[in-house]
């Protein structure tokens, strides 16, 4: 029935649109169906004793700091923690470059806020995270691409796009949602040295950098970004913001994430947090502080590459022996995800309904371009499924393919 | 030092501004300082116990599924549990009417995100709540005000307020913040018809309704609309959208409020919290879910009004005793907060300085107006503060009123 709000709806709200990722993974809730759609982290690896102790320690020692409002930078001993852990890897920020976001998608959306105006263009790449693009949609933001291959970002395209005036790049580097590939360091310089040149700055978002299976860490952009800026000192002032998650790593019924920016860009997102939120759950920051605090996390990420890396195996070896002739895929090195191409002209939402009668999900590439295109492309999430349910699945999957490519459809 | 972020904010940053409030309240960190400045319920009423029994059953229990990723709209017992509740006062409302927010300020932001084109105007009390101008300034709100009086909105003065056009009427109607003053059932149904006939629609943001320490319960303005629109059926087709919290009835450290609107208003907001924040954390809501399922919300209830309501009285009749002539103040019958009002011509935020060095913090009252007036007015918590601080608190307010109204500044 019509209401007085039916013809008030803001011109950006036409710009918003339920996640298409959202709306196939509907027809997965089927438990027969294997899906490899969703980006989900195993249940198998919630540290739920941890939790449970955490929850009671905090309750007992500190619940009526945990259960009341909080500044909404975010609890300062976590902040602290997260600017210890960054030390680490040779930049050196303190809790006032760090503001703690509920989830990463809410980093996302305060960057839009703070920085978008209606019309201005973000570089993205092609493919890219398709929460990026929902979250600056509804400010108005246009889209310029780089296309990706198996080392990232193609960054001899960079100065081409970045002639038509950007506002910000934004780069997945680690084992790229979605596709799984990784930016080479090579290419990592290349981009800070280009994007510095054009005075454009870059946010990095890398949810998994944490989750490497094989080869060797790769130091971040953020890291290089200083170095290049600096010749060798360690204080932060650079041109890139930088976003992490316990989403992968702990939970991510928590929404606990982070930005790491120079200072005064935190000033602006605390701002824009203010008028969004007030503040993440203080019990769930507690509660993180206290499963982490020990050098438990560090442990427990050992647990997760171990399992994650295995079903990677898993995923890739069954792909091997079952997919047909004429297709492609990325072999991750870390992550969730990896990526695969169809012969062109295939269209993977068309086989979406094919593949769901037969019990096995996926989502179609094409929600991932900015601008259109990648029909012929699909991910698929190898943390969430057991070994035998990968192996199920991408049996089934393997069928669908065959199937598929016959017909020519 | 610079970086290349700093010249690309975007225009809506420009009025975006921390919390007159917040920065205030920063001055009253030291705890020598009596602050009847913030919102914030008494830490004394935390039901630690019932969290601390409900962490642990859910993460027994329901681990898998509170640390996972949830749905966008929230846990569906919780918003059925909520749908239930809502119905006891009359008004049939299902979980498809319901969205689980991130703290009502959440909601707020979200309204603003789906609804707001720059240079909308905005129906507001005057004063209002802070937090909504907070969240709307970033959509390009514009606001038309209409005065208060004892009984809320001077619902007389909508009419000419209306014609200028609005978006979209906002009030308090219970205890209102910052005023406490409750708006009276022949001015709620009077807003009512007004808006109806104005086609305006209108969002009743009732935090603090179940907190009523004397006088009886009047109905909502989503309940009345309902009532007017349909001659007695109860089903949910109304103007209104609804809004409220557990803040202040569980905990704001958990950052959960919920939304009541039309199905298709829903679906819209949801659009928008995807790409805001993916979801509220599965994990609070569940616990959420937990502690309010076996009706302890209702007799916790009870204890908060016995604990507030006291407090309350001790204030008013320390204000009586101790503040000089010609300084008024409202009478609340519930919620957190009391208005005062001194001479004309006295300046609150001037005084305020001085009010800190005799140790005593309250939020002067021009903060909540979106048109700028109040200098003379100031907000006093009384949720906060135990009864002795209550006492030593205003005693020491009183004295600082005494000499300002003295040297007549």
């Amino acid at each position: 029935m019509e209401t007085a709000w039916d013809h008030r709806y803001a011109q950006r709200t036409q710009r918003m649109t339920s996640s298409a990722i959202r709306e196939l993974l509907k027809l997965t809730e089927n438990p027969e169906v294997i899906s490899f759609g969703g980006g989900l982290p195993a249940p198998d690896v919630f540290p739920i004793e941890e939790f449970t102790a955490a929850c009671e320690t905090v309750l007992k020692q500190w619940g009526a700091e945990a259960l009341q409002y909080g500044s909404t930078e975010g609890y300062r001993p976590l902040r602290e923690m997260i600017a210890r852990h960054t030390s680490r890897y040779g930049i050196s920020v303190s809790a006032d470059n760090i503001l703690i976001t509920s989830g990463s998608q809410q980093a996302l959306d305060l960057i839009g806020k703070v920085f978008i105006n209606p019309g201005d263009r973000i570089l993205v790449e092609e493919p890219t995270y398709l929460g990026a693009l929902q979250a600056w949609n509804a400010y108005g933001a246009e889209y310029v691409t780089v296309p990706m291959d198996e080392n990232g970002m193609v960054t001899d395209a960079l100065e081409g796009a970045l002639r038509s005036g950007v506002k910000f790049i934004y780069v997945l580097p680690n084992f790229q949602n979605p596709t799984g590939v990784t930016l080479s360091m090579n290419r990592r310089k290349q981009l800070i040295e280009i994007a510095d040149r054009y005075g454009v700055p870059v946010i990095e978002d890398d949810p998994y950098g944490q989750l490497r299976y094989e080869g060797e860490h790769l130091a971040s952009i953020v890291t290089l970004d200083n170095e290049f800026r600096q010749n060798g000192s360690s204080e932060y002032i650079g041109n890139v913001i930088y976003l992490s998650t316990f989403s992968k790593t702990l939970a991510p019924g928590l929404r606990l994430a982070w930005v790491i920016a120079p200072a005064q860009v935190i000033r602006k997102l605390v701002q824009a947090k203010q008028g969004a939120d007030l503040h993440t759950a203080t019990f769930n920051q507690i509660v993180a502080y206290e499963v982490g605090r020990g050098g438990f996390l560090d442990r427990h990420i050992w647990l997760i590459r171990r399992v994650y890396g295995e079903r990677r195996n898993i995923m890739l070896d069954a792909m091997e022996e079952l997919f047909p002739p004429g297709v492609e895929w990325t072999k991750p090195k870390g992550g969730l995800f990896l990526w695969v191409m169809l012969p062109k002209g295939m269209d993977t939402t068309e086989m979406f309904k094919v593949a769901v009668k037969r019990n096995v999900a996926y989502v179609p590439g094409t929600s991932f371009y900015a601008l259109g295109g990648g029909e012929n492309t699909m991910r698929l999430n190898f943390s969430y499924c057991n070994p035998e349910k990968i192996q199920m699945g991408i049996e089934r999957l393997g069928k669908v393919l065959k199937e598929t490519i016959i017909s020519g459809k």
